[in-house]
């Protein structure tokens, strides 16, 4: 083997993962069209679709030709010649393809056909609030991602074979340590911060504001903080999301809650936290392994360090204040930066994740793993799901959901078979407060910088040390080199005492 | 071979085109989606997976094993046994095979990515009146094009190649003297009835109206025409359109013109019509080579009977005009059917084909075919085209575009490489006019239904005949079929003379 051996290969691999990242893309569109604009009748039609190219994608990493391209650039004299980057790009694509090979093609078309029906039947028995007339496809569902956890293989739980892929290196053990301990932390400052006796007024964002304003200042805050959206957009859906087709294309929604400015406010922040990641991803690595995400919980690190750590500032209602009341004249003239601040930060058990305070909002997650963990350990029924949800509620939270809706319908994840993803938000939670108490101690007064409205260097930081650096590091690894140490639930638990502490104060 | 052999191979046919179907939908997805809500900055990425999927489409085509199978399908004795459905099916499959198997892969992705790009250059140069800045753009589809059509093959022209996909059966040829004889007969029509002298009052119809009120009507009425938004949405782009995704996911856009009612209730209309072809096309063959359409001049047949022979007759004012007056109190009080029917009805030579009347329509697409006729015999250069489209303006309807937004920028086909596109246009309104006669002939007094509202009749009359047959027949015995005579201008002629007599003499 000479070098331009491999060099030919290496390119060949390229070529091939462009084509795979291309209806990977496809993909993406689809789902989110899904969710936003196909007609209901376009669902039957709509799965089949997504199964063909789910088939597609996994015979062509499964293709024989792509794993002889791998062999040859596995072979060590290659690799003594190859730059780093090349090495990655290599063992990246060599992580995926034997992902895939251990899963039958048939398997991964009936797995993209039922979560796709299951998608539309979630959303329909949510309006509903029925959990009865979802649950046969969420069984279904669960079946058919038990059997993928039994062909991907798994050590200790059956959803380490999905945690391994959401989040590289991270397993159910860990996680359960992980919770235990951040559950004994939290539940004291729940307790301290969300005493009624001490709550926050939140009447200063919860006020009649019509859905076009919402917009208007959740697109302003969200242009603001670097959100492109020449080569994005904001629409509407039931639930939330942010869909990156690729970096020139990366597609966030909010829904919009009638009288209370917040849902819609920090849905959009957060959406354009993702989206502001996935426009970063280095482009030159564009259609390689190198150019994906490096986790979800990274993912999700960037869209909860604007939400809450940015948004959710007493600088970020130093800029933004003067702007909403400019927007809505009259509405807001009553409220001062302290007002606002104290509103965006109320402590309160409630139900919904989506909509939960910092403090509450990884009990919830406690909640949802502890429920999958008992499912993929044959300790949970689906369809005894609904009482173990309300009762997990009321054990973390102490309140009881009257509705499936409010309840264990919430949530589009399982509908679309992601187990395994809700433990990566608080993960997400944990690596944002690390990474801006790195970035505060590299860039120096970052609270200065927000009230004047420059949210650039904040940005330029992140694309630095977490974007650009692609996949190229696992989540551990990328959290240590951008922070000097490994990741730790100290910086967040720092961040919501010192934080919460402050406002009780005030 | 034994009954066994075929009937499994069969099988294993429509299971390939499936998964080629699936494919499909997504490209059609994917361009609605670029028509409509893609970001600026989404181009160069849409570019790329349009290129890969039409790879991936043409590798499948093109798959030795499909080969293989339709060989074992097309022996003699498999045929025997057949129903005429599985003799069409494989005789369908085997002739897109053919097709696709002598274009290049590298030529079928470098169209893909080309015309893409082509697209928003055109959208861009529209906008800002500049040939120039498209002709590169339109220079690089042509000479694809034109490479495609040697590989195709073709005896006489080279659009022949096109021309037989998309109305197979046609030839440059006859086309030749069909527009020669249409001229001949249209010129006189358009002399006497587009007189200034006797021009129909337009301002009828012609009233400032709020866009949501325009496309409230336009929406009211093709739900009375039987289009089905449960399985298809109107959304607006700057060219409009309708793209079937597939029979239960028809989408459909348009434009509103400000003051002027026409452009989007008869361009909704229009797009209608060819949305209820696309969603009456035969379920039980959905995803099989029957399930898709005829051809091109006869989708056109559906939307221009809806538009035209329906949209603009009398009987539909006196059913919509009630209607009109009500979604809009007091802007139409003064307007009666007559009004509106000649309102309706103006003729008078104009720049833009998708707002021309009836007799002048056909006048644009000779003009188009001859230009499209003379760049493939290299008679015209591309960068020649803005004089030669002003000049035969002039020649065929008495008036020269002052800038190439309403001369040869105002279609977007050539972006998309749709040569030979624009004669099925003509072969439409032909085929119309002699399907709602024979429908007339079959189901009786039409215009005291549509009067009545009532729709239904010659709906299902279309369904029957037209729709339900899919691609089972070839266009000319699908209208001898339909009609019990091969196609014949005289039906659109009778029918226009009789139609402009009438609205004269009244």
């Amino acid at each position: 083997l000479d070098a331009s051996d491999w060099r030919a290969a290496h390119g060949e691999l390229i070529s091939r993962w462009s084509e795979i990242a291309d209806l990977a893309s496809a993909t993406a569109l689809l789902h989110w069209d899904q969710e936003t604009y196909m007609p209901r009748g376009g669902i039957e039609g709509r799965a089949a679709v997504l199964s063909s190219l789910a088939g597609v994608i996994h015979s062509k990493l499964t293709a024989p030709e792509l794993a002889d391209l791998l062999a040859t650039l596995g072979d060590s004299r290659a690799a003594a010649e190859m730059d780093d980057d090349e090495r990655t790009t290599v063992a990246l694509a060599q992580r995926d393809v034997t992902r895939a090979t251990r899963l039958e093609p048939a398997l991964v078309r009936e797995l993209a056909a039922a979560t796709s029906l299951a998608q539309a039947a979630w959303a329909k028995a949510r309006d509903e609030s029925s959990f009865e007339a979802f649950a046969p496809h969420l069984a279904r569902v669960f079946e058919l991602k038990r059997r993928a956890a039994d062909q991907i293989g798994f050590e200790g739980s059956p959803l380490d074979a999905f945690l391994d892929d959401y989040e590289p290196g991270t397993t159910v053990a860990q996680l359960e340590t992980l919770f235990d301990g951040l559950v004994a932390e939290l539940a004291p400052l729940v307790a301290r911060y969300g005493d009624p006796a001490r709550r926050h007024d939140v009447s200063p964002l919860r006020r009649s504001l019509p859905e076009s304003a919402q917009r208007e200042f959740a697109v302003a805050v969200a242009t603001a903080f670097g959100f492109d959206f020449d080569r994005g957009r904001l629409d509407r859906s039931a639930h939330p999301f942010c869909q990156g087709v690729h970096d020139g294309d990366v597609r966030i929604t909010f829904r919009a809650a009638g009288e209370d400015l917040r849902p819609a406010l920090y849905g959009v922040i957060h959406e354009a936290g993702h989206g502001l990641y996935e426009q970063g991803l280095p482009a030159a690595f564009r259609r390689t392994p190198i150019g994906d995400a490096a986790s979800l919980g990274i993912h999700e690190s960037q869209s909860r360090l604007w939400e809450n750590m940015v948004g959710r500032s007493e600088s970020f209602w130093r800029c933004f204040l003067p702007r909403l009341q400019a927007l809505a004249p009259g509405r807001f003239d009553d409220v001062d930066v302290r007002a606002a601040h104290r509103a965006a930060n109320e402590v309160r058990p409630s139900l919904i994740r989506v909509e939960a305070d910092e403090l509450t909002y990884n009990l919830h997650v406690a909640l949802r793993f502890r429920i999958e963990r008992d499912l993929f350990a044959g300790r949970l029924e689906v369809r005894d799901l609904p009482a173990a949800w309300n009762d997990a509620m009321e054990h973390f939270l102490g309140i009881r959901p009257t509705d499936d809706r409010e309840g264990c319908l919430q949530d589009i994840h399982w509908s679309m078979g992601a187990f395994g993803y809700f433990p990566t938000y608080t993960l997400g939670n944990l690596y944002a407060a690390q990474l801006l108490a790195a970035a505060r101690r590299e860039i120096g007064d970052l609270d200065a910088a927000f009230a004047a409205g420059e949210f650039r260097p904040l940005l330029d930081w992140l694309r630095r040390n977490v974007h650009a650096i692609g996949r190229r590091h696992k989540p551990t690894e990328l959290i240590t080199a951008a922070t000097g140490a490994p990741p730790s639930a100290r910086p967040f638990l720092d961040y919501l005492r010192e934080k919460h502490e402050r406002l009780a104060a005030d």
